[in-house]
C-alpha cells in the first residue's frame, strides 16, 4: 500500500474535530500548554522538507537490539533524500534482512502488548484467589458465571470460596506452569470447536504462559531467530495468548464486579461537575476503581466540609468504560482526552492504574492543583504519590478512602480561576451490551436457540455481517474521524457494529450510541435495531453501535464469534465478521489484531503499523495469510477505502458460506 | 563521557587487526563476500559527513513502543545538523522524557539479555529432570556437585536420579513458580551472605522468574512507568535475575557435562583439518554439542568412506568455550569468527544452538558447501536444516548422529579451490579454570583455608585486585584490542585477570592464555603465577589470564566473588575486584552489567551503551549508584583510559579495606 504517510498527513490535516476536544486544545494552547496535539504538529512543521517522524522507524527498517547498532535500511519507499545519506547496503551488521528486520520488531510489539494483558489477567487471577480465601475487599458478584466457568476448566468445587480458589489454581497453570506439555486449558473456553487451522500452524499456546514470553523474547535476541515467517508465526501465537489474557481478565472482571448492563450515560467533558471534588479513574484495570466508588459515596460529608457538594467519580479510558457499563457512571473520554482533562482544572485527583497513561501528566499536572495518584507497581510516574490497593479488604478500603481523601484535599487548593468546560455539551450514550445481554434479548425471539434469530437475520441479509470496531483515537490521523466515518459507511449498509475500547468512544462522541442514531443505518438493520430495542423493553430502537465495554472486553466479540461458528459448526473464519482498529496506539492493539488474525478474524488497520518496509511481512499477513488462517491484514488509511474493503471481505465471508 | 561517538570511530581506524582474522577477510573481500566488518565499513563511509549510524538511536533518543510514533529527540549532544532537521521539541507525543526513553529502551534491552539467559537455564532445567527420570542421553557426570546443589536448595534426596528431580522442580518453581510470596531459593546460593543492599533497594526477584519479566515487560508499554529511577530499578533487578539464571546454567552444566579440567589447547582458523570433515559447534547451549562430539568418534568409518580421515568437531563462541573447557577441542574463535569460518571454504556443517548466531551465515552458506543445522525452537535460520536435540535418549543420539551425517555428506560437496587457510598460525593456549579449580590449587597452600592464600596475596599487595574481562568482540572499535589492551596493561600492575566468553578469545589470539606470556605481568603477579602453577603440577606457571569459560561462566567468578566476602564478612561491593565488557556486543552482556552493578561490582564498558543521550541515566550509573550499591558504571572506549579507571578503582576498594 504506498502513499500511505501521505494518507495520513493529509487525515491529519482536516485538523482536531469541532466539539468540545477543539475547545480544550485551544484553551490549553492559550494558556501555553502542550498536549499531545502539539508534539504532532511540530512533527508535522517543516524545515527544508525534512522535519518528520523517522522515515526509518516508521517503516520498521532500524534494529536497536544490540550493541553493534542500531542499524538502518534505506529500502523501499524511504524517501530519496534519505536514501542519499544512508550506507547502501541491504542488512543490518549482524545480516538482518528487512524482513528479519520488521518481522522482529513486530515480535517484540506483539510481545508487549500480550505481557501486558497476561498481566492484567495475572493480577485478577491473583484477586480471585484472595477472594477465594475470604481475605480481599471484594467478592463474587456473578456466582451463575463463576459456576460456568469452574464446570468450562472442569473445577468440581462445590462452594463458591472453592470454585473462586479452584479456577484460579487452574488459570495460574496455565499462565505459570509447569503444564508438563498439558494444553492450556482456558483455549477451550476460547476457541471455536472447529480450530484445526489453529493446530494445524501450530498456534495453540504450548507453555506457560509466562514462560511462552520469555521463550518468544529470548528468539527476538540479538543472534537468534532470522527466520521471518518463524517470527510472524510466534507473533500470530501470541496473538492467541492475548486473547486468552483478554478473556481470562472479562471473565473474572465479571464475576467480581458483575456483569455488564444496559443502560444510558454520558461521555465528554461535562461530566466533571465543578461544584463536586472530581475524582478520574482512568487505566485498564478495575477492582480498586471500583472499590473509590464506593469510598466516594461515604465521603460526602467530607467534601461538604471541604466546600464542595459531593464527590464525583469519573471514568476515562478503559477503567472509565468499566464502571461506565456497570454502574452508568459518566465517562470523560478517552486515550486523548487523558490530558484535556487536567486542563480543565476541575480534575482533583486523577487515579491511573495500568496502560495508556500518557507520561505527559507528570507534567501537566505541575500547571494545576490535581493530586496525580499511581496504583500498580507496573506503572509508576513522576510527580505521583502511590496508593497500592494491597492484598487484604483492609488494606484495599484504606487505600480507596485514602485516595478520596487526596482529592477532597485537593479540591481545597483547586484555583477557580483556571477551571474551563467547553461550551460544546457532551453526549448522551447507551452502553452495557454484552454476549449475555445479547442472548438474553435474542432469547425473547427463540428461548430454545437464541442464536438462531441472529443466524436468521445474517442469513437472510438483514444484517450484512458483523464488525468490531475496536482500538485506540490516533493523532496519526484525524482523531475519532476513521472510526465514525467507518461506523456510518458500515450500519448505512446493514452491518452490525459494535465497538469496544476508545473506538466507542469515538463513536460516542458522535452520538453513534444513541438509540436516535439509528436512523442512519440501513433500513434493514434499522427495523432490526427497533424490533430487538421492543424486545429488550427499551423506550426505543437499540443504537446503531453496540457498546461491548472495555478494549479487554474485545474478548466478549470473540465469545460472540465462537458461539456462532460452534452453533453453525464452522471456523470463526467462515463467519461475515470483520474486526478494525481504525486508528491504533497501543502494542495491545497489535496484540489483538494478530490474535483476530490467528483465529480467522480479517482485521483492519487506519494508521500504517510500522511493518511497512518489509515486502515479506507485508504481502504475508495482507495476501498469503488467507490460504492459511482464512484471515488478512487490512492497511487502508482513508476511511473511504477502509470501509469498502471491510464489506467487500464480508461479501467475500457471505459468498462463502452460499449467502447473497 | 563526551566525544565516546569519535573515540570508536579513532578506535574503527586503527583496522582490523593484523593475522588470521584480517587474512581472511581479505580474501573474502577478494571473492565479494561481504562481512559484518564491510557493514561497517559503509557505516563508516561518508556522504557529506552525513553517512553514519543514527545519531538518535545510538543516543537511546527514539522509541518505537507505539504507533504514535516513531518519536525522537535532539537533545544534548546529537550533531547540529541533524538538531535542525528535527522537531525542537523535549518530549514523546505520549509525553517521554529523554531520561525516561532511555531508561525505557535500556530496560528492554535487559528484559532480551536476561531472557536469553533464562531461556537457556530452563532448558537446561528440563534436561536434569529428564536426566532425573531416566529418559535422557545425558547423566549426572559430577554427583559431588549435584549433591552440593541439592543440599544448598534444602533437596534431600537419597539418590542421584531423585536428587536431579528434586533439584529440578526447586528451579522449576523458582523459574515459573508460583511462589506465593516465598523468596528465590536459587538467590541464597548465589547472593553474599552480606546482601543487606540488595534486599534495601528491592532487588532481589520476587516473583517466578518467567512472570517477573512479563511484569518488567508491562513496565515498559506505552502509557507504564515513565519514572527514569524506577526504570533503572528493574533494570538492576533483572540483573540480578540473570545472575541467577546464568548461574543455574553452570551449575548443571557442570553436573551433567563434567567440571571443567585445566588443558592446553588451540585457537585458530588452523583448528580446522582441511583432510577431515569438519563439524563446527557454535551458540551457548552445549548439551547437543557434547552427544555430536560423541557421534563423531562413531563416524569414522563413513568419513572415510567420503574419502576424509576423518571427523572433526571445532568449537566456535561460547558453545565453543564449553567444549574446549571440558574435552581441550580446538576452538575457532568468537563472534566475529562466525562469518570468517564458513568463508574459509573448509566447515562442512555449522551447528547452532543459540544466542549471537549471525542471520549473515544463511546467506554466507549460499558461497559454499557448507551445511547450516538448528537445533533449538528458539533459532530458526533462513537456508537451514533444523535437528533438534529430542527430549529422549534416541531422539538424542539419532539427531547428533543425524548431524554428523550432514557434515559428512556436505563434505562430499567442498569445493577444494574454494578452501583457504590463512598462513599466520594459530595459538596455543591453556583453557578450564574454575572456581573449583582455583581451590584445589590454593588448597594445596591451606586445606583448610584454602582462600586465605588469595586473600593474603591480595591484602598484602601482591594481587592488586581481580578484573574479569567479560563479554563479546565488536566492530565499533578495533575488535580484540581494547580487551588485549587493558589486560596487559593490568597484569603488569599486578591485577588478577580472569576472562570469560569472546573476551578469552580475544586474550587467546594475542596469546595472553599461554603460561609464558607470564613474563609480561608485574613481577608480583608473575612470581605468584609461577608459584601456583608449580603447586598445581604444571610444567611451568599459570598463564597472566585465566581463561573461565563461556559468557554463561561468569556466573563462575560471582560465585568466586561471593565465597571472599563471605569469607572476610563483608559485601562484594567490599572487594577490590572490576568487570570489564570492553566490546559489548549483546544485550546478555547489558545484562550481566547491571547483575555485576546491582552486585556491587563496578562494571566498564568500551563501547558506549545506547543510554548517552539521557543525562539521569548516566549520572545515576556512572555516579550516583555508587552511594547505593557501591558500584558504577565506566564508559571508556580508549582501553588505557580504561585500564586507569579500572585500576584507581581497584586502588580506592583497598583503600576502603584498610590496604595500601
Amino acid at each position: 500500500m504506498a502513499g500511505w504517510m501521505e494518507q495520513e498527513l493529509e487525515q491529519r490535516k482536516k485538523g482536531i474535530p469541532a466539539g468540545q476536544v477543539r475547545e480544550v486544545v485551544e484553551h490549553m494552547r492559550q494558556n501555553q500548554i502542550d498536549t499531545v496535539w502539539d508534539v504532532q504538529a511540530a512533527y508535522d512543521g517543516e524545515f527544508l522538507g525534512l522535519k518528520d517522524r523517522c522515515a526509518f522507524g516508521a517503516r520498521g527498517l532500524c534494529c536497536r537490539n544490540c550493541e553493534m547498532g542500531p542499524c538502518r535500511l534505506a529500502t523501499g519507499d524511504v524517501p530519496q533524500h534519505l536514501q542519499l545519506i544512508t550506507p547502501a547496503i541491504n542488512r543490518s551488521t549482524c545480516g538482518k534482512t528487512v524482513d528479519d528486520m520488521v518481522a522482529n520488531m513486530l515480535l517484540q510489539t506483539t510481545i508487549r502488548g500480550t505481557a501486558a494483558h497476561l498481566g492484567h489477567a495475572l493480577h485478577l487471577v491473583e484477586l480471585l484467589s484472595e477472594v477465594g480465601a475470604g481475605t480481599s475487599a471484594l467478592a463474587v458478584k456473578d456466582e451463575a458465571k463463576l459456576e460456568a466457568l469452574a464446570t468450562a476448566l472442569g473445577v468440581t468445587a462445590k462452594t463458591s470460596a472453592a470454585r473462586a480458589t479452584g479456577v484460579a489454581q487452574v488459570l495460574r497453570t496455565d499462565f505459570n506452569g509447569p503444564r508438563d506439555g498439558a494444553p492450556m486449558k482456558f483455549v477451550a473456553v476460547l476457541a471455536p470447536k472447529e480450530a484445526s487451522r489453529l493446530v494445524k500452524l501450530e498456534l495453540v499456546p504450548h507453555k506457560g504462559a509466562c514462560e511462552l514470553i520469555v521463550e518468544a523474547t529470548h528468539s527476538t535476541a540479538h543472534g537468534m531467530t532470522n527466520a521471518a515467517f518463524k517470527l510472524l508465526q510466534w507473533t500470530l501465537k501470541l496473538g492467541v495468548l492475548d486473547m486468552v489474557a483478554l478473556a481470562v481478565s472479562t471473565e473474572i472482571q465479571d464475576i467480581l464486579l458483575g456483569k455488564p448492563n444496559v443502560g444510558t450515560s454520558h461521555i465528554g467533558f461535562d461530566a466533571l461537575d465543578p461544584a463536586k471534588v472530581n475524582i478520574v479513574v482512568h487505566g485498564h484495570y478495575p477492582p480498586l476503581a471500583e472499590m473509590v466508588v464506593e469510598a466516594a459515596h461515604a465521603a460526602d460529608a467530607a467534601a461538604r466540609n471541604a466546600g464542595a457538594t459531593g464527590v464525583n467519580v469519573v471514568g476515562l479510558c478503559c477503567t472509565g468504560n468499566e464502571i461506565l457499563m456497570r454502574h452508568g457512571l459518566k465517562t470523560l473520554g478517552n486515550n486523548l482526552q487523558q490530558e484535556l482533562a487536567i486542563g480543565t482544572g476541575l480534575v482533583d485527583a486523577m487515579v491511573v492504574d495500568v496502560q495508556c497513561v500518557f507520561p505527559s501528566l507528570s507534567s501537566l499536572v505541575g500547571h494545576f492543583h490535581t493530586k496525580l495518584v499511581t496504583t500498580m507497581g507496573e506503572l509508576h510516574m513522576e510527580e505521583a504519590v502511590h496508593v497500592p490497593m494491597g492484598h487484604t479488604a483492609e488494606e484495599t478500603h484504606k487505600a480507596a478512602a485514602k485516595i478520596v481523601a487526596l482529592g477532597v484535599e485537593a479540591y481545597g487548593k483547586r484555583d477557580k480561576g483556571k477551571a474551563f468546560l467547553p461550551k460544546t455539551p457532551g453526549k448522551s450514550l447507551m452502553a452495557g451490551f454484552s454476549v449475555e445481554t445479547l442472548v438474553a434479548v435474542l432469547s425473547k425471539l427463540d428461548a430454545n436457540d437464541p442464536l438462531k434469530p441472529l443466524i436468521d437475520a445474517i442469513a437472510n441479509g438483514t444484517v450484512t455481517g458483523a464488525v468490531l470496531l475496536a482500538g485506540c483515537t490516533s493523532p496519526k490521523v484525524q482523531p475519532d474521524m476513521s472510526h465514525v466515518a467507518i461506523a456510518k459507511a458500515l450500519i448505512k449498509e446493514n452491518v452490525l457494529v459494535i465497538a469496544t475500547g476508545c473506538a466507542a468512544g469515538a463513536c460516542a462522541r458522535a452520538g453513534l450510541l444513541q438509540p436516535e442514531a439509528a436512523a442512519q443505518a440501513g433500513d434493514k438493520l434499522k427495523g432490526l435495531l427497533a424490533a430487538l430495542g421492543k424486545t429488550a423493553g427499551l423506550p426505543g430502537s437499540l443504537p446503531p453501535v453496540l457498546h461491548f465495554g472495555s478494549c479487554v472486553d474485545n474478548s466478549r466479540v470473540v465469545m460472540l464469534l465462537k458461539a456462532l461458528a460452534d452453533r453453525l459448526g464452522v471456523g470463526v473464519d467462515k463467519l461475515p465478521a470483520v474486526a478494525s482498529a481504525a486508528e491504533l496506539v497501543t502494542e495491545k492493539a497489535i496484540a489483538i489484531g494478530c490474535g483476530a488474525l490467528a483465529l480467522g478474524v480479517t482485521t483492519h488497520v487506519g494508521v500504517a503499523p510500522k511493518v511497512m518496509g518489509s515486502p515479506f511481512v507485508v504481502t504475508t499477513l495482507a495476501k498469503d495469510l488467507e490460504q492459511l488462517t482464512g484471515s488478512k491484514l487490512i492497511v487502508a488509511v482513508d476511511p473511504k477505502e477502509a470501509a469498502g474493503e471491510i464489506l467487500a471481505e464480508l461479501r467475500r465471508k457471505r459468498t462463502g458460506l452460499g449467502l447473497n
